[in-house]
């Protein structure tokens, strides 16, 4: 299957040439592909932040798209370069958990533990073995611009995943941390800091009970009752802070036109509580 | 009328996913776009700024461009959501002001105070309330994603403005601060802050006297006569401060090779006198 | 020759509208284009950067693509825009060191101090002297909106370099700092940063002796032996630190999944040696 479009997602940042590399090999294998930028800007080898945020918004690509994902603080070992194809998505990274907000909507159980899932039937891996397919010579250090993106632009093509290497039945999975659920208080943490300063929790929109009786707890202080908008106050505490469930379908605190994060001096790893 | 490009001026930052989904969104509407970002860094929830240069800017882009502008605190409120048709672009944006760059070039008087204000000849503008050309579920809080971006796509394939709404007369206008002209003395203020820390003031380059008789002031400094480049020092001040027009077509102060906003500790809103 | 790509070097952020503009300005020209940002994020001013990452990566680059490089603070004075057709891609640029990096890849023999430096053969460049191709009214503080980009953008087109302007036989030459070989000691200095904090310096790896046998100092600290990767701790010293010859094709020191530039407080003209 072919395709004009790859997706990247890495945490090369936009200052160094990193980036620009990747796609200047890829046009020189393939002249008519596009390029979209979902962010270059995960946290630095913050493995799970890129997972979050490619399986929360890889649907919103087409799904003949082929998404580039490296944030690879194992580049050179033996951790492995892989091809995951899903019904909606094909997939080049390293096999390092990177995947794993991908491939966790399509489990119905999701594991606890970090290490390696069968995987679930219509997603099919290849782990990738053939260097024909390859930018040689092969650095240890830019398997970004060495392997995963001449693959994605053989694969945009139509070359066939069987050829690139073996197929493999699983890949390595990173959970999330899950929310707690006990005695009517729902425990929970921060995984995400928009740039806005919004502290996006792992306690899912839809776990939660009516909007009006929620109570949130966040390093002292309360919040009660749920906002609609970022700019609806009705359920503000004294220090401005608002609870909502946003675009990433999961809790979050935010300041009405501020910055929560700075206000709160909170970020990933801040323990939030649901009392019901 | 069709065209094959949306351009971006938003506050979402290029650490998060939003700018990428919102492309990512456009291509599955419309695969054969190209996108261009004016920038995705306006000020967060600044909404003069993000309208001052887009005002300064459009014009660089083919007339054809469909400008995709969302600087939106106000997402999920009764603000409306609009689309704008001018001579040269249009533009689907929030209606808080962030147009009022664009329409002020086609008035032949510029409103004092903030309110509607009625479109002129040639500009004609749509309140998006047609949900058929939306992303639905519609969230809250993101509508750069699920109504703007949307609707420049369906834009882009030929679809006609007044299928996606109902017309409006009048736009919400947000006019930029004028520098007060007294007793030989031009009062304006810095409205922006570029990367290389020049600051760049409200004062039009077309009401300066000339050059060589300018004195320009700023916390304490003085800076006497006009520049032709950042790297014309003959009219620099001891601390190697000047004064110039350059390409936003109003008076900057800057310093030759250096950061002129650290030197000064100023930002947006500092006075700054003209005295001729 | 006609092309389709214009790649991007430049020092003008992504904070402005400056890289958005110059892009609507060449669309406006040559509406068939493609855009790659090699990186906007030079730091200001710094043509020795700027150069170094040019000449580093325009490789990885189709060899007909179109390179727009606009690291200028001597814009409006009397520098030359010009116009370096290599065998492997066009350059236009400032004639203030910023090709370099570019054209030292062709010298048999690199110049010690700055100045204009003879072409070799192959290498032929136009000073952009026909105002035909620019953009008016010609600015004095913006010219990669002005001259730059529409000269690349009508290159791109099929123009001609001799209908640009005057044919030139030499260009400004800017050596990047040369490590020195004595008495066993080869002494360098950091001369790049990049964004994970990796100090890159001035020493190439073909120059150093094997692996196990170097000994890498650097602000205090020793670092007995190369690393294959940036996880390969098995040469490690006591703060963590690692030395190993990565994608840039020399020396680097590093921290394995750390931020050595934080670390040691060190960053570009930082003193390195290798002891062998």
């Amino acid at each position: 299957m072919t395709s004009s479009l790859l997706v990247f997602t890495t945490d090369f940042g936009l200052s160094d040439a990193y980036a620009g590399v990747m796609k200047g090999v890829a046009l020189s294998i393939n002249p008519g592909l596009s390029f979209i930028d979902l962010t270059h800007q995960i946290s630095p080898q913050n493995v799970a932040q890129g997972s979050f945020l490619l399986g929360l918004n890889h649907h919103y690509f087409p799904e003949d798209a082929i998404h580039v994902a490296v944030v690879d603080p194992g580049v050179g070992t033996d951790r492995r370069p892989v091809l995951l194809t899903a019904p909606w998505g094909r997939f080049v990274a390293p096999d390092n958990g990177l995947l794993t907000g991908v491939i966790s909507g399509y489990l119905a159980l999701q594991p606890e533990a970090a290490g390696p899932v069968d995987l679930p039937e219509g997603l099919t891996a290849v782990h990738l073995t053939n260097p024909d397919y390859w930018r040689h010579p092969v650095s240890h250090t830019f398997h970004g611009r060495d392997i995963f993106t001449p693959v994605a632009a053989h694969l945009s093509l139509g070359m066939e995943p069987e050829g690139l290497g073996e197929v493999v039945r699983s890949l390595f999975y990173l959970p999330m941390p899950k929310p707690i659920n006990h005695a009517g208080t729902i425990t929970g943490q921060v995984i995400y800091q928009d740039t806005y300063g919004n502290l996006v929790t792992n306690i899912p929109a839809d776990s939660l009970p009516p909007a009006e009786s929620v109570e949130v707890r966040i390093k002292g202080h309360s919040i009660v009752g749920l906002s609609r908008t970022f700019n609806d106050d009705n359920y503000a505490n004294d220090s401005g802070l608002i609870a909502l469930t946003a675009s990433h379908g999961y809790l979050e605190v935010a300041l009405a036109n501020g910055n929560a994060a700075v206000l709160l001096s909170a970020s990933e790893g801040e323990v939030v509580q649901v009392v019901t």
